[in-house]
């Protein structure tokens, strides 16, 4: 099983050895309810999934959750996440003791990354680098089959590359920060601006709730029906996020870059050759074999497929490249 | 032997199996002399530093150079040199055919921040990031013990990570990248800049040369002297640099973040608490133990060892663990 637990929503899925998703469920996340509620609520959709699928706990073989925040996939310990505000909260430790099964912790954005690596590339490439833009920017870096942590466990944290030194304050403290340039909270806080400045958008008027709170597929309505301020801001964002790209292939020459989250799946057909081309325009590593640059069309699942994958590895039960110990990398 | 091919200078080392240095010979490289003259001067280099050593050439293991461009490290061919206008250029094959030893040819940087790994870190950190300020900036990954090359073997290539999307324009084409805020090249440009504005700077009267042509020991020297305009953009450009490591460490995690180059040599004491401190705020790296940002202390003989010990291992002249082949990562 592979379980997402979001600042807003908890999504379980169950999965094959061939990781193709049986049953899922959902249930909101009710973080400010505090960790001992969050883990009962994930424990209940867990269950809930199991019986969708129509099996019992004891045919589960192992469970894999990914987090939003910083994690210790050794101990199973979740040592940061701000989205929830969690701090060292032993969470496989937590859920395992109440669904007597292994469990897993780790990253979301990695086990998004290493989901679409194993389900969308077949654990093909040599290294790959996942982006995903969402309410923030997250990222995951594969090497070699297995998911890069880094010394700190934090590797991958791509939100927090600076890319315009005198720029927008960050949520982290700095500026500038890719984050705060061209995750969908950058995105909405600068159209607000525009609008505030007189200019004119339709989002006000289709959009029932605060600017602030519009989701990515109401931007792709108000860019279909020509916006000119929505259009020109995701337009920017799209070049932030080229400059991203640049940067990551000029300093980690991966062989794959994968864009995904709520932002690219919404608006994918509008940003995607916008970030290509800015990408590519004197990148270094261009100079070799073409960095492959695609948009995951996983969305939601390539996190829980990630978990599931492993979950299932770090029992044994899969092809053994793919079984080496994940520290190797930490 | 290690050999450094520079865009100025050749630098040729004899080491014993300790990775010792035993002599030493320079020679000036005259890029504009084209491809054969200078294959001719780096021979012309090797033997003085063997003759210096009072060895005879057959007694040399293995040769290993680095040159500072885009390396194939499997075929020892140089790809890109812009600084000594060479494309595709089979290096290895042609001193080898000339000196008869084996030879293998290394990116210059990823060979200094081997060195310093091997020499300076006794090859203990699970990984590095070494970023080297001189004219021009460059980095080099080692990761697991092996330097990491990435898909286009481009991999490193920090000076070309943006900083501020605005920024000044950079010799690559783009705006804003590292190398073109904080090089040695950027900083002398500021203060040019800043004296034709009007402002009061020494260096003009220290200086024999060009402003553009200044080195860092003269920067130092202003700095001494306590020239203001000097030390205001000495000061930015170690801010440049801290935001620099800063992302480093967000996006990658390395347990260790050495800085090098004539830049960083000359000006440490002054740029290294300044990096330093700019760094470590608000990374989000520093939630766990805690990564180290230290100034190399090898200055030139880095590079060299960091070849002579490339070259050893190719030809399997080191311990178990070094031994293992380089293109794992490639």
């Amino acid at each position: 099983m592979g379980v997402d637990v979001g600042g807003t929503k908890i999504y379980a899925a169950v999965f094959n050895q061939h990781l193709q998703l049986l049953a899922k469920a959902r249930h909101t996340t009710k973080a400010d309810r505090g960790v001992v509620a969050v883990v009962e609520r994930i424990v209940r959709t867990i269950y809930d999934a199991i019986d969708e699928a129509d099996l019992t706990v004891e045919q589960v073989e192992a469970i894999g959750i990914g987090a939003p925040g910083v994690t210790d996939p050794d101990t199973g310990t979740v040592l940061f996440a701000p989205n929830l505000g969690w701090h060292e909260v032993p969470l496989a430790q937590m859920i395992s003791k109440r669904i007597n099964r292994p469990v897993i912790v780790e990253n979301d954005c990695n086990a998004i990354a290493y989901g679409v690596f194993r389900l969308e590339f077949k654990g093909e490439p040599s290294s790959l680098f996942g982006i995903f833009i969402g309410t923030g920017i997250g990222g995951g870096i594969i090497l070699r089959g297995h998911i890069y942590r880094g010394f700190n466990k934090t590797a991958g944290e791509i939100g927090h590359m600076v890319l315009d030194i005198g720029g927008p304050k960050c949520s982290c403290g700095n500026k500038g920060c890719f984050e705060a340039l061209a995750s969908r909270r950058a995105i909405l806080r600068e159209i607000k601006r525009r609008i505030k400045k007189g200019e004119h958008s339709i989002l006000p008027e289709l959009a029932s709730t605060d600017i602030g709170e519009v989701r990515s597929k109401m931007l792709l309505e108000a860019l279909k029906r020509g916006d000119k301020v929505v259009r020109e801001v995701i337009s920017e964002a799209s070049r932030y996020c080229g400059i991203a790209v640049r940067s990551i292939i000029n300093v980690f020459s991966p062989e794959v870059v994968v864009l995904g989250g709520g932002v690219i799946e919404a608006l994918r057909d509008y940003m995607l050759p916008h970030i290509e081309k800015t990408a590519r325009k004197y990148a270094i590593g261009g100079i070799g074999r073409d960095v492959r640059i695609v948009a995951t069309q996983l969305g939601d699942d390539a996190g829980v497929a990630g978990c599931a994958a492993l979950a299932l590895e770090r029992i044994g039960l899969c092809g053994e490249s793919m079984a080496a110990d994940s520290k190797l990398y930490g």
